[in-house]
């Protein structure tokens, strides 16, 4: 299974081709819906007060109520855009956005109307690629799930067992311990009310992937595999399995999981290798946590240059953001891991 | 360029196939043994007292002193080897190793000796392997450099610009602050008189990449090559780039990079970033850290199972091993650098 | 640049994400549009009489005049579908079709209206996708031109030089001898008159590309690239370059092109090797003919099975089609060379 | 399953690295060699009278009999190398050889010893890769028969069923009509004579693949697949399925496969098909042909050019040639065709 994610953020639409999709599924297109849904901005006052339905329409390779192999396509129409909010930073790039980068990379020929191609709406086209790979993965018996670890340096509480996080799948704001929920939301508020904004970590989970996937070499193995999606997530810096940076502070006799028997199955009894050894899964949960940059759009004045003059300005960011993409963020993660879950095991 | 590294620990050879490197290029072979000899064990109390010659002979793809573009192959001859030593742990599978996810991937068909293929040794291909990508970088004026910014939760000091890494080239330990080199190599001896080991982090830079290379999407996006690259690399456990997991600590006023003209060139004032906006080069550094486990083996009774009886069982791991990987692992971090920064600008 | 194309034939739409396309280029939608309407049927006696206006809409990846780098997609609605006229064949495989194999590789959820996904109408988005290969091609001074060589055993004159084939790029019926072209034509009426269709072949040629591109290992072969490319067109069972199939009836001393100078440029006296020597291009134009098959869909009656009683019957096709696909598929063999062009040349 | 040849025909030794072997698989290692042997030259008047023992060693992935899933390593080393041979054609490139083509691509650093990379002695190699396929092939029932169908005109007669081929399997001129293949021999020996060479034609087959592999679209269809492995073996230049370039001859009554039941199973009456329809296998044997050019080494003067002063000259080849390279040919497609049918399998 090959994802393509085509559109810009203020074109007629963005969508995305599903490659290898297996024949035969009995796809539950509310379901895809749903996780879009989820995504969705302009629920609370902690996300945008932008508007976006992301309708998703499924164009080809679906058929009857079932996949036929053939590629999958889903169309998300665009609407509630103010492309004239973004005239004037046209040759000004945002701090922090891919502005500048997209424009040497585009040698001046960007769609620069609300970040293009390189948006943050063009994650609602990977979770509604993700949910197609989330019941894929179902009929196997593995489901992802994901929580909210940090924003602004306030940490949720240490997750004992992927099992806490199926609760958490419908909430808005998935955190273990609701005290410190509330406090990450009061911090993204206070950096709202100052033009400004806050970034943040999310934990994943993906449970009942089958010990011997994946392989130690190039292009094949699981963290690899894994980074790959997650690193295509816009705002997205950072990714550690398992103990993750922490193994930087440990003893061997620490980090090492040791080997037990349970209910008749080699197990681990700790999970630091966040379920992958050699690039190959051991039969635990695959666990990784990816760090978020703050959102790069924040109302303060901030420092450019005009790229046609070379001259050093000071600008200002109109339109309405996130002050915290972390939250929204939480189905995208799980939508990617659900992709490269599907690749783990050759789907 | 592709590289696919084979071999096992115990077996006759290792090596490495590149196929896709430029045609004439005046390949420097001392060049290549020098970077393996960085990688090279027995050289300090620090490291395993194994001997491991890793003589390097290229056997396809140079003719005359030039590569001809065909693959270019280089095999290095094993010795020095203890098979006997594995013997006893053939179904007790090692804790914090690959052994297990192995055992599952091979069907029960794995060489155990040495680690196999999973083994640390199969570094030695993939930094001949970049040796040759860094001179093909050289002449773009593209350079990789490295540095030991933690081992225990003892942090080398910040860096503060890509230059300083430059003389450090050469030093078997390279650090910023020798005083918190000489700390680490302490916790390092501590670990090793034990029986146990100890985990750290590798920051690293790949100066003089031009802006513009990438792409936001998936397979073609910065940071998910160089994961791929880094993850490939046994006991890396997690990536990070630029402010990376200090990310979710920070405020969007923080994070984002200001841009102004320096030297008549766009640059950002600080590289929060890490060199990397929406999956793109921005032309500033791309610099990550890495963190890597601490070495699997260690000398402490571990818990097991023996995998034919289902019995839990108490190993003791013999053999020669290094109780920190961090230091040998700066000269393989740098060539996995090298080989995506080679694929980035789609060499 | 990679192509995807998705859609079935009664769907909403069809339609192609282009992967890769170089940024800034100036992109002449017209002339996309143009190649499309060389391809549509309806225009004579020859071809179907079913109407499709196939009208291009680019939706992603193209701003302002130009293209930006980022996936361009483009879409053809559907329209003019009599999905009934299947309901009939659903269990029950046309010959030379691929309704039973697409049945089995789909595991029965095949979308059997009009051939779905494996229609013949899938090759108007291939066109679109050739159309930009083309423009970014003319700007290397690459051209791509063709002609029908052989219908039912009629055989045009041999082309002597490529530059005969610029003046039939707008010719609905491209031939080198305008009285074969004539009896080729009769040929085809013949067919249908029966309720039969014909087979034929073209001549393709990719002009101005230099030598030196390719490679003679797996993936990176010339003629591997283009194989891959015309393979993936419907009804091409056969892909030859140069003297192709004749070299079976040849000496090494017909076969082999003497090098001679001329203007200063070596170059071959004959050109048996069709541009490609050892995978890789010699700096004469690449040529090659593909053979194809009748179309399979003919008003004879013609046995089958039901694949739900396993029952013998004799089953006849309804609809209107092609007597012979030959003509319209001069565009799309185009096309397919240079999008193979492109993956030559590393675009 | 992908595979890569490295090597030169004049350096220390030549090879193949095998990616993606199933793990466990009782692998026969004398099978390789017999396979390697069927190619060897030196048995017989009709082929170079060079001598290349040809024996392999494999150097990893495989350990006490079995796969490991490891990359697996094969080596063969070069002896009876005559350099000196070649050093006159170093910059007067041979006609219909990829000298020049090769001198291009590698800006003039290529091995020129006995035709370096591209040699057709680096098809031993392939040789031995498609002996792994094949045993992975075996245990799913499927199997590769091959025999010559045609040399400098003289056709073999048609094959009738696969069966057919079963018996030809280790004769080292296999045809089906031994009259034929005496009057083929006489064609390359007058060849031999003269100075000469010719060329001719492969038939082969692959059976037992179910029907439902593959797909229509770009990079999964069957006869795209095969045909970047085909075209991957030197001085092929026509790949064709079924009644291949026969379909520029037929109607569609003709060429269409009734479907009729047999055994209970669905099966076509005739295979014009080839077993491929829609870029999906239809499970009748896959049956296709290759063309292979004459032997470009002849030893009759021909013209080149000199590359270093643009001057016209007359050339003679020295060293010892096939004048036909066909027979040697046949295992040379059956393992290339092993590997694609793989592929196809997605093993």
């Amino acid at each position: 299974m090959k994802y393509t994610i085509f559109g810009e953020s203020h074109g007629p639409a963005i969508g995305v081709v599903l490659e290898g999709v297996p024949a035969g599924l009995e796809l539950n297109a509310e379901e895809i819906q749903r996780q879009l849904d989820r995504r969705a901005p302009g629920k609370s006052e902690l996300s945008t007060a932008r508007k976006e339905s992301d309708l998703v329409h499924i164009i080809s390779g679906f058929f009857e109520g079932k996949t036929t192999g053939a590629p999958l396509t889903m169309v998300i129409q665009n609407s509630d855009q103010h492309s004239g909010d973004y005239e004037s930073i046209r040759y000004t790039p945002r701090p922090g956005h891919a502005d500048y980068a997209g424009f040497m990379a585009s040698k001046g020929a960007l769609d620069y109307r609300g970040g293009g191609h390189f948006s943050g709406r063009l994650t609602a086209p990977l979770v509604a690629a993700g949910a197609v790979a989330r019941q894929v993965l179902a009929q196997q018996g593995v489901w992802v799930g994901a929580h909210i670890s940090a924003i602004y340096g306030i940490l949720d509480r240490t997750m004992e067992t992927p099992e806490e996080l199926r609760p958490l799948v419908d909430k808005p704001f998935p955190v273990l311990d609701e005290g410190k929920g509330e406090e990450m939301r009061q911090a993204i508020l206070e950096a709202k009310e100052n033009g400004d904004s806050v970034g943040g970590s999310i934990e994943c989970v993906v449970a009942g992937l089958p010990a011997g996937f994946g392989a130690p070499d190039f292009g094949r193995n699981v963290e690899g595999i894994f980074s790959q999606y997650l690193f295509a997530v816009p705002a997205v810096k950072s990714v550690s399995f398992g103990a993750g940076v922490g193994f930087a502070y440990m003893l061997g006799t620490e980090a090492n999981d040791p080997f037990v028997v349970e209910g008749g199955k080699v197990v681990t009894k700790t999970n630091n290798a966040g379920g992958v050894n050699g690039g190959i899964t051991n039969g635990m949960p695959v666990v990784f946590e990816v760090t978020l940059r703050p959102t790069p759009s924040i109302a303060l004045p901030q420092e450019s240059v005009d790229l046609r003059t070379g001259e050093e300005l000071e600008i200002e960011i109109k339109g309405r953001h996130d002050p915290c993409i972390v939250p929204r963020a939480v189905p995208v993660i799980e939508a990617a891991a659900a992709l490269a879950a599907c690749e783990v095991l050759g789907i």
